[in-house]
């Protein structure tokens, strides 16, 4: 939240091209950390409290609208790509309200700016009663950037850019990071920026210059961490925010009471929670809205979207989970995948080669090797025999199977859906169940076996020579008969 | 071995909260390297051959004391934490013997020093006749830490904590590791320890001064890698510590013949032994008493457990091996799970999505697609067909199956445990095996097939919408029936 | 190509043992990036346009030939191995054409020299009409390398060895890589070099005052990135080489257009090609002949080798590719396993813990869950059901089956080959297909299910106590029974 007595209204300026992104993807929908760069720039905005967000566009207009379509901002089309003065202005005008808010301008690719940072920039801003802060940095060597030249009392008079700077300029080691926050005048001065006299665009930091000369001072706000004004020009930047994002997240997790083994192989999206005592194992991804319980262990190179696993759950090795719930105790894994609506009870274990999916599995199942399991409901305690498969499909429709408590599937067996299988039912193995099952019945659908003596001699006596080359232990058998 | 004429006992302090880990754990037990660190600090000690080894316990003692049960050292408990030297007194009153050893101190939370390290400074304070060695490391600043004041002997006078020190004392680099070996008098000494005046705590490092009453003089030994003292203190450090290890480890192996692709993804705990041309790929694991032959290849993210690899095995991508002995030259993988109990010969062969148990497969046996082998026996050049389930399991108890050797089992097979196959025998595709089969015989238990011809037309017809929607090549076929 | 208007040869010295690679492997078949590290000399060498490339050998000289065979280069074996100049002199000696071609020296253990820097410092060595050019680099600490001393015009006037260099020479920052290119006189003057009158070795920087004396000047090309005259001596120095490569490839794909999440995890030979907008998801590995079109999305851990992957494909997580071509738009995974003859058409769906060899699979198949498919060929539109097996072997021959378009395999199916199945048939779930199926037939080939009531109570009753035990859900219902 904004604490500031005044409103605040944000303007993220998007609209640029992103040349060096070689892409046919606008710039700012790169993603970092799981997330296009400009809603990393709506979400600060959101988190502090704003009034109003505009979001100016340009490059990609309309597919960066879409992406942002239902976060409640507000675009603002910059018609011709005139200058970062001309983009703000673009949004400043877009803004419902007017005359009574602070501005905050942030921008479309510098993801890794935190809201706590600009917090406090809103709060000093407030503190000195400033009518223009800018967000600064230093570097120890800041050749490139505009300059910030402040005066002896500390006020900001000038930003000087590479090109106008004195060798005394050049030395100035602190920059300019582009977010500014300004008071409620900043639309009506940015329409007296005039264009620059070579390139013929507006420049939004004239804006220092049109508040001086309004008799207003203007403000600093240091950056600790100049990480966080980062911009990802081309695809090595998104990998360096990733990096620096990636061993934030981490190092957070780490503080609160999560191992990681070597937390530099783990991709981790800020909108997963993780409890205490989680073990984080080499190569683990956690995506969306996954909340992992207390003492939880995420087995190596397991890949775990929008997934709740309750206490306890141990998810083994190259596990693949998207939309699941794993109750408390149960075991997962290694190479199961839980697609979505897979919700299992407390205790349940699932194996290696196992495929659920839209599966309700009661307390205590088992599934432990090669089975598929889609659009069922399982009792309690049933046991799910190795290369069961639920045939859910028909061609066209999906069909629904409900297996009662304490019922054993026999091996390699199949149910066709719609099925119902009664409470403590016994599946023979290799069984393909056309029929439903009463409480307490065995069903048996496979055929009798049949042994033939000596048929083997003459099978493979028939192909003599290739089992020669091939199988000397059968060669020598066959001349044993 | 401690080659010292003398007894060496070992007191390793491990009595501290750990508050920063956040964890239900105590602080000595969290793991680095898979084994928890005050594990790290007992092995060092076995490893000098010492005589006694006392762990003073405090914080979570009952789970430190288990969790180091069965490795033969003494526990002392610290009842009061009244610092470091009522926690070493605890320890020393402990010890089985006195009054004729040097006494080794060692921590819970340093897991990094090497035991070759502690052997050089035994060896330095027994030349030197020494009273009292302290192990030192010396840091470009070491704010923070006890600085070590030496004479123009170079002999040790006193440590300085930081609050204490004189500015020419705070630009002193040597630092007091923590880490003493001292002679048998030091117990009786350390009673002599007085609490300090402001925290009320017993100081350890006052046994320096003591050692000076005494008339002994005390000698610095100074480290090489300070990263061997680094404590962990917070989960941050133990990824720090991991990775140190880690790098120390694969960095052994690849000087000792093993290649790499990218060492910093691969964790391989210290109980490993791995022969010369073993090729390491990305993201392999390695733990437990696994033992690699030469010219083994371990494929990508394979995970692998107490298992013993023989000459030229190779290991495929995505494997999970657990307790399996694999004989020379079988192949295994990709995404293949063997677990404990499996014990291949040599030449065979294991593909993708097939799962091992207690399974003891003989020279050549070949299993090359889903299928689940458990509590069973194959003989030599057997072929176990795509599918094949050995169902060992009838609700409650395992049953073993006998295979015999040169037996083809079709795909899709089930063999019903217990079951025995004899020689040669083959089994048809898709037959679920319900009785024994004599040597040489063909088994076929299956339903024989019915074709009924013009079904589909009225199948699909049914539901002819559906079809058309979504089955564009189906529907076209439909209209021209 | 080489734009001098002189030929180019160039000898490769690549005789030495390289014990401390501790291996069975010649020091130059150590791979770096997929490739023997003397390869990455013969493929500069050939990129060059060399007319003539001859390679030196000595020891496994046999294993180094073998791994060169076919690559159009000559061999000349180092009798003894009596130093570079000896070295040079064996291979300038098996050249085929003389006296009119510059020679370049390269060696078998620098596989990060680029053939771009190779072209400059060629095209320098012309443009000065130089006799001899040094490829050079520039250290903060040069110890233990040979400086270049340079005269006031800046030639080369010596080369001088760690051992024998003034103060004043060895604070010289600039090093002699070993990498040369001489004008056609220099296997007459090599012949003149006289062995160290300490080791009794020929060094080839010898040369240098041999030129002087004959009354050539010399010069140096000084290197940008002098990690491209790394040398590998053993395997920590192969994991650098690889750590350099890997870093130079893939920011290569960066600035071209492809997204990477954690890059250092990504292993990509310099063999494959990646489209704009390809996504690179971490612990991706990527071989041989492999070419991605744009804006596929290849999935965590997935494992891809000479396979051909058309535009829009997505492969989920932890798939295993060899040799397979992946149709614009199908997806693949997680879990999935292409072997070589995979074709897949357009919008093919292959699932998790699905395997396919040899297939071919028209556009729009569906093989969802756990199926072996093997030398098949399957039309349009078929749905391949969970847990479908093609059992395409009879324990020594392989065969094919035709599955023709529109057809519906129903779950746990057994296509026994060699089959043919007609366009539209449907296949019933369980069926073991051992006769061909007709156009638009049902194919059942299963046993009629027969349903036992109240076995169920026996069967658990007899071993009550362990179910007591072990389910107490059952136990409980067989009190109620």
């Amino acid at each position: 939240m904004n604490n500031s007595n005044r409103p605040l209204d944000v303007v993220i300026l998007a609209a640029g091209q992103g040349t060096r992104m070689r892409s046919a993807l606008p710039k700012v929908l790169h993603p970092v950390g799981g997330r296009p760069m400009v809603a990393w720039a709506v979400k600060a905005a959101q988190e502090l409290g704003a009034r109003s967000v505009v979001v100016v566009t340009g490059h990609g207009a309309p597919q960066v609208e879409a992406a942002l379509a239902g976060t409640g901002v507000t675009f603002a089309r910059q018609a011709r790509q005139q200058g970062t003065g001309d983009a703000f202005l673009s949004g400043a005008e877009a803004l419902p309200h007017t005359g009574d808010a602070d501005i905050l301008v942030l921008y479309g690719d510098t993801p890794l700016l935190r809201p706590g940072t600009l917090r406090e920039m809103l709060a000093d801003h407030q503190a000195r009663g400033s009518a223009f802060t800018i967000l600064t940095g230093e570097l120890p060597d800041a050749t490139g950037y505009g300059r910030i030249i402040r005066d002896d009392a500390g006020n900001v008079t000038r930003i000087v850019e590479q090109k106008g700077a004195t060798d005394a300029e050049k030395a100035v080691r602190e920059f300019n990071s582009g977010v500014y926050v300004m008071d409620a005048r900043a639309p009506e001065l940015a329409r007296q920026i005039v264009p620059n006299s070579v390139t013929g665009e507006y420049y939004l930091t004239d804006l220092l210059a049109l508040y001086h000369a309004a008799g207003a001072a203007a403000h600093a706000f240091k950056l600790t961490d100049i990480d966080e004004v980062m911009g990802a020009n081309d695809r090595t930047g998104l990998a360096e925010a990733e990096a620096i994002l990636r061993r934030r997240i981490n190092t957070g997790h780490m503080r609160a009471g999560v191992t990681f083994i070597n937390p530099d192989t783990n991709s981790i999206e800020d909108t997963v929670t993780l409890g205490r005592d989680v073990m984080v194992e080499p190569g683990v991804i956690l995506r969306g809205n996954t909340q992992v319980a207390d003492g939880v262990t995420l087995g190596a190179y397991s890949v775990i979207t929008d997934s709740v696993l309750e206490t306890g759950v141990a998810i083994k090795a190259h596990s693949v989970l998207e939309g699941a719930v794993v109750g408390a105790g149960s075991d997962v894994g290694p190479f199961a995948r839980l697609r979505p609506g897979s919700v299992l009870g407390t205790g349940v274990h699932i194996g290696n080669f196992v495929e659920t999916k839209n599966a309700r599995l009661s307390d205590g199942v088992k599934a432990g090797h090669l089975a598929y399991l889609g659009d069922v409901t399982v009792g309690a305690e049933t046991n799910i025999g190795a290369g069961t498969i639920i045939a859910n499909f028909d061609g066209v429709n999906k069909h629904q199977t409900s297996v009662g408590a304490g019922v054993f599937i026999g091996s390699n067996s199949t149910l066709i859906a719609p099925r119902t299988v009664g409470d403590a039912a016994f599946i023979a193995a290799g069984s393909a169940i056309h029929d439903d099952i009463p409480e307490g019945a065995l069903a048996i659908a496979r055929g009798k076996q049949r042994t033939m003596e000596g048929w083997s001699r003459r099978y493979w006596g028939g192909m003599r020579e290739k089992v020669g080359q091939k199988l000397p232990w059968l060669a020598e058998w066959l001349e044993r008969q």
